[in-house]
C-alpha cells in the first residue's frame, strides 16, 4: 500500500515542466526536486527524518514550499501553523503536536515565544547531512497536520495523509478534468488545505503553481484575463474583488482559464450572477480540513438552477443526512470516502473522528430529489470570516478568562466585506471598559478573530439546561 | 477499501452525459444504468450474483456493453472470452475458469460446442428478479478475467481487480488529462483489456465511448477530422490504414481530436513520422493484460527522439530492469503497483504473479540514461499478429498432437499489414501434406494463430539441453 514517490516519479516523468512561478522567478519539476533534496539533507543535519514532527510556522513564498518540499522526502510530519494566530495560540499548537522541531520563517521568529525555533535562514546556511530519499511513500503516511476548532473552543490537530491528498487530487481530476498545461494561481494560505492541496494536486498531476504570497486583485486578474493561469482559488471576499476588478476594467477571461475554485464557505448569489455575466465559471465547494479539501463541488451548469448549493460529491466520497428518510429533510452532514482523516493527533487523539466509516461534521444540511446538498447550518455556530474558520467557543474561552468577564457569548454578524465578522456579548462581574477586553482579546487571538463588536448586556440567552443559545444572539445585533 | 459503485455514481454525478453511442444511437450514463439495473435484474433470474462466475462471448455492440454493465451491477465475475478463438480453445478457457453460467451473443452460439449458452435474446426476453445494487464496491474485488498465453502453451486466467482497473484509469487520466467533453473512439476488441479498459475510464471519468463494432477506417477518419471523437485506441495496422486514409484525402485531424494510443506492440518508425507530418499525436504504449492495461506511454513530444520506445511510467507506476545497474543494460522487465493483477485463476491460480511485489513480464528491455524504456524482445518468443498476442508455444502444441509430427517449431516472419505472422516448421514421423496439417491447426486455433505458411523440415535448432531455439528458426526463413 504505497504510491511512488511524488517528487521523485513527477521530476522523473516531467522533470522540464513549470512546477512553481513567484514574481519573475520560475522552477522546473527537475529543479524544485533537487532543492527539495537539498533541503531534506539540511534538515537531516539538525536530526530530522522519518521519525520527526515539524511545527511550520511561514509567509506563502517559495522557500516555503522548497522546505514543504524538503520535508516531504525526509518523511517528517508537518504541523501547518497559521501565521495569523497570535503567539499564544501558535504555543498551544506546538505544544499539543509536540512537534521536534518548529520551522520558522525569520520574518516570522517574533510569533514564536516559548519554544526555540529553527529559522529558514539557519536551514538555508546548513551543510547538508548524507541522507537517501524513500522510494515509496506509504499511503498511511500523515503528511500534514492542521488545526481546527470545534464545540470546545481547543483546536483539534487533524492528520491529513498520503491518501487523503491523493484521494482528494484525483477526485476533483475525474470531476473538473487536467491537462498537463494547467496552472493554478495559489495566493490561499499554504498551511490551510485550499493552499496546501494546491501544491499536492502540483505533484500528483504534474500542474504548475502561480504563486502570490499575499492576495492581489490586479494580477490575479491581468493573470486570468492573459492566460497564464487556467484555475484560481478564492473565497468569497476575493472572488468579490476579482469580479469588481475585471467589471471595472471591462476585460474578459482568457478562453485558456478554465475555472475559479470557491470554497471556505458560502458565496453570495450575486457574485454568482456577476460571474456568469463575465462568463467566468465558478465551481462552489464544500469541504473542511478533515476531509483534506473539497467534498462536494457545485458545477458551473448547475450554478443558476441550484443556487446556494454546494453541489454534488466527488467521484469517490458519499454524502448521506443522518436520519433523514426522504429529500429535503434536513439533518448532520455525514461524508464517507478516501479523503477522510484516520484520525487528531495530541490532546484529541483518542476521540473517534468516525463512525461506522462515515465523518460527522457537525454542519446541518439537505440533500435535494436529485442529490444536491445544501449546508444549511454551519457546525458548530462556525463563523466564517473572509474564508478563516472562527469559533465561538474559542472566543469565548479568551474573554472568560478575564477576571472582569462572568459570561460571554459570541456570534456572526453579516459584514459586507469579509462575509462575517465576530460580535461578542460580555455580562461583567465587575467594572470594565469594552476596549480593555478588547484589547485583551487581541493579545490572546489572531485579530482576524478578536469581535469587531463587544456589547456590555445584562445576561445571555440560555436554553433550560443553561446551554448558551449563540443563535438568539443573532437576533440581539 | 472499497469504491462507491461505479455505475451508481457516474449515473448520479453525471446522468446526462452521454455515456455511449453506436451508429445513430446513444445513451446518458443514466440511460445505461437504468439499462445496467434491469439487466441485473434479468441476469438475477438466472440465478447470477455476487457468488457467480460467467463468461461472456460476443460481439462488440451495445448490448455487450450492457449485460457486462449488468454484470458489474450484479457483482459477479466476468470472464473475457476472445469471439476469434477456435471452439476447442473457448471450452478450454470455460472449463478452466469453471464458469457458473456462458452469456452467448446469439450470432455466436455456433462457438459453443461443449457447454450450455445462455444466449443473449434469453437474458433479454428473461423476467427481472427482485435484486439491490451494491452502494459500495471492494477494492480487490474481480471484475474481468482475461486468458493470456505464455512459455507452456497452456493460457492462464488473469485476475483484473477494480482496484487494478481504477489505477489504469486514474494513471492515464494523471498522463495524458481528461476533460469532461472527452469521447474514446472505440474498435478494438472489447474482451481485450484494451477495449475494456475504454469502458473502465468512460465510468470512472464520465467520458463518452463511440462504438464501433469492427475497425472501419473510414468512419474513424471522419470522426477524427470533424472532431466527434477526443481519442482513439489502435494497434499498428489500424494505425496504417487511419493514417493513409487521411493522407489520401489530404484531411487533417479536428483541433478537438487529442491523441491515438497506440498498443499492442511496437509500431514502426515510419507510421510515427507520418502521424507527426499529419499533425496527429499517437502515444505509443507497453502494457499487457496482467497490468489492466498501460504501464509506460510515449508522449508525442518525445516521439521523434526516442524512437522505438515505449515511455516512461504512469504516475502510480514503477519499471526496473532485472539485473540492470547501470542505463542501458538489457533485462527482464520488472513492474510494480496497483494495477498489477494479483493473481491467476484455475490450473494456475498456485502460480505467484509477482516476486517481492514486481511482476515479471518475462519482456526483456532496458531503460535509457533519461528512464525511457526500450522493449527489445518480447516474452516467450511473442508474436504480435493485428495487436493480438500468438504463442508459439500454443500453436506447436497443436501441431504435436497431429500424428504425423514429431516435431514442431514456430516463430514470427514480418508482415507488412499485420506486424508479423505465425510460420511453423515441422518435422514429420510419417508423410503428410502441408496443406492437410494447416487445416487440422484451423480446426483448433483461431485463425490469426494459424501458420501463414507450413515449412517441412528435416530437424529443428535446438540448444545443448534439447531445447528450442525459436530465435534461430528465424534466421530460416
Amino acid at each position: 500500500m504505497t504510491y511512488p514517490n511524488w517528487l521523485t516519479q513527477r521530476s522523473h516523468l516531467s522533470g522540464s515542466r513549470m512546477a512553481l512561478s513567484f514574481h519573475d522567478q520560475q522552477w522546473t519539476f527537475s529543479e524544485v526536486n533537487e532543492l527539495a533534496l537539498e533541503y531534506a539533507g539540511k534538515l537531516a543535519s539538525f536530526g530530522i527524518n522519518t521519525d520527526s514532527r515539524v511545527a511550520i510556522l511561514a509567509k506563502s513564498t517559495p522557500d516555503f514550499v522548497f522546505i514543504m518540499y524538503g520535508c516531504l522526502h525526509a518523511g517528517c510530519e508537518m504541523v501547518m501553523l497559521n501565521e495569523r494566530l497570535a503567539p499564544a495560540e501558535l504555543a498551544y499548537q506546538i505544544e499539543d503536536s509536540a512537534a521536534d522541531f518548529v520551522l520558522v520563517d525569520d520574518v516570522l521568529q517574533e510569533k514564536i515565544e516559548e519554544h526555540v525555533p529553527v529559522l529558514f535562514s539557519k536551514i538555508k546556511a546548513a551543510a547538508p547531512s548524507d541522507w537517501v530519499p524513500a522510494s515509496e511513500w506509504k499511503k498511511d503516511r500523515t503528511i500534514s497536520i492542521m488545526y481546527t476548532s470545534g464545540t470546545t473552543g481547543h483546536p483539534k490537530g487533524v492528520r491529513q495523509t498520503a491518501e487523503n491528498h491523493f484521494s482528494s487530487a484525483v477526485s476533483s481530476a475525474l470531476n473538473i478534468g487536467i491537462a498537463p498545461e494547467d496552472v493554478w494561481l495559489c495566493s490561499v494560505p499554504l498551511f490551510h488545505i485550499s493552499g496546501f492541496s494546491i501544491l499536492m494536486r502540483s505533484l500528483i498531476y504534474g500542474m504548475g503553481v502561480r504563486l502570490y504570497e499575499k492576495f492581489d486583485a490586479e494580477r490575479s486578474v491581468e493573470e486570468i484575463c492573459n492566460g497564464t493561469v487556467t484555475h484560481v482559488s478564492v473565497v468569497s471576499v476575493t472572488l468579490e474583488r476579482i469580479l469588481r476588478t475585471i467589471e471595472e476594467r471591462g476585460a474578459t477571461a482568457s478562453p485558456k482559464f478554465k475555472a475559479v475554485l470557491a470554497g471556505g464557505g458560502p458565496v453570495p448569489v450575486a457574485y454568482i450572477r456577476r460571474a456568469e455575466e463575465l462568463q467566468i465559471p465558478v465551481l462552489q465547494t464544500y469541504g473542511m480540513t478533515e476531509t483534506s479539501s473539497q467534498t462536494t463541488t457545485l458545477q458551473p451548469a448547475d450554478a443558476e438552477r441550484k443556487i446556494g448549493s454546494s453541489g454534488k460529491p466527488l467521484f469517490l466520497y458519499q454524502v448521506k443526512i443522518e436520519g433523514a428518510e426522504n429529500a429535503g429533510e434536513a439533518g448532520e452532514i455525514l461524508i464517507h470516502g478516501p479523503q477522510v482523516t484516520p484520525g487528531y493527533i495530541g490532546r484529541f487523539s483518542e476521540r473517534e473522528v468516525q463512525a461506522d466509516g462515515w465523518l460527522h461534521t457537525g454542519d446541518i444540511g439537505y440533500l435535494d430529489e436529485e442529490g444536491f446538498l445544501f449546508v444549511v447550518d454551519r457546525r458548530s455556530d462556525l463563523i466564517v470570516s473572509g474564508g478563516e474558520n472562527v469559533y465561538p467557543a474559542e472566543i469565548e474561552k479568551v474573554l472568560l478568562a478575564h477576571p472582569a468577564v462572568r459570561e460571554a457569548g459570541v456570534c456572526g454578524a453579516p459584514d459586507e466585506k469579509w462575509g462575517e465578522v465576530p460580535v461578542a456579548f460580555v455580562v461583567l462581574n465587575k467594572p470594565a471598559e469594552t476596549e480593555e477586553l478588547l484589547a485583551y482579546c487581541k493579545q490572546q487571538i489572531a485579530s482576524y478573530k478578536t469581535p469587531k463588536q463587544l456589547k456590555l448586556v445584562e445576561s445571555l440567552p440560555r436554553n433550560a439546561s443553561n446551554k448558551l443559545l449563540r443563535r438568539e444572539l443573532k437576533t440581539w445585533l
